[in-house]
């Protein structure tokens, strides 16, 4: 169904392929874009075309950068001996927000997911064994997400890393801070509980 | 606040301005350019070029076309003798969705607002009185906005036709048809009292 102008169509035939995006607002967007200066149309094509252009995987850790080693592997304050594992580039930015966290990451790009076809050869695991290897390395933290598709890689990790003698821990499960027990659910409950601490 | 690296932070940015795209949203979009392939990539850069080119306003009517005149404006099977009167070309594309309307369209590019600063000299009302003044039109039928500023531009254009003699119409007021009496205001109640109809 084609309401309106061909180029209208398309540009809002591309915005809908955005995360969120239904026809409605998809719309909308294509419709602002005409409100706005050419100046302003130019700067939007040319980011879209920057960030695709400019933006690689960091050659050691997988992290985003628009260099060749990113901004954490090269920073020489940070501790280069811990190494925390996450599924994705936007896990190390929610990391980096908490401002605690100074060892390095390792971005596996997803997790083993039988059902996507996704398995441990798709992931940067060899990489992060050679890191391992190469010396140095204390601990490995495990951060891939609270899911079972996270729980299962999380698993894999750690037994392909036990022969390498390096410390090996996962992210703690538990309540939310913040969070209202009456909305948790049950296996969150269940991990808060198993994970208890003593007070002292 | 910059916690991505540059090309990402200045597309983030750039999806910011769409309308109801949030800092999270815009984010989650720019990332998915990033997982895109580098043809769609590009045409998602190219139509937003092209939709910026290639649109312009139709010389009859204000109506979106990517030709000199548009296509309701070009059919001959139409009945030019009634112009609808709408504030944006948006609303032509809602009039057009009901399939019941059979005649042509006149974009006024707004409403008056003072508000805003926006006077009649902004909007195509010379236009619309010229196409009038050229012979053929039976009926103008007014259907800005129901809103305060759709109102008055609607009142100053009937003044402006009037001298004219051409019949003009204003869109009813009322209840929304599967719309809740409950919910609805007092003054589309009152005018739906005001606007009732006799059953026969």
């Amino acid at each position: 169904m084609s309401e309106y102008i061909e180029p209208i169509e398309i540009l809002a035939e591309k915005f809908r392929r955005l995360p969120g995006v239904g026809r409605k607002s998809a719309l909308r967007m294509a419709f602002s874009i005409l409100d706005m200066t050419d100046e302003e149309v130019n700067a939007f094509a040319d980011a879209i075309l920057a960030a695709k252009r400019d933006v690689h995987q960091c050659s050691v850790c997988g992290n985003l950068t628009d260099g060749d080693i990113c901004s954490i592997c090269r920073d020489e304050s940070r501790d280069h001996s811990v190494i925390c594992v996450v599924e994705d580039a936007r896990d190390v930015a929610a990391l980096e927000r908490v401002r605690e966290y100074t060892g390095l990451y390792h971005v596996l790009g997803g997790a083993i997911s039988p059902v996507r076809g996704k398995g441990p050869e798709d992931l940067t695991v060899n990489e992060l064994i050679n890191r391992i290897k190469n010396g140095g390395v204390q601990e490995v933290i495990i951060a891939t997400n609270p899911t079972v598709e996270g729980e299962t890689t999380a698993m894999y990790i750690a037994r392909i890393l036990r022969p390498l003698g390096v410390k090996t821990s996962r992210l703690a499960y538990g309540v939310p801070v913040g969070g209202d027990l009456e909305y948790a659910d049950e296996v969150t409950l269940n991990r808060a509980l198993e994970g208890r601490r003593e007070i002292t």
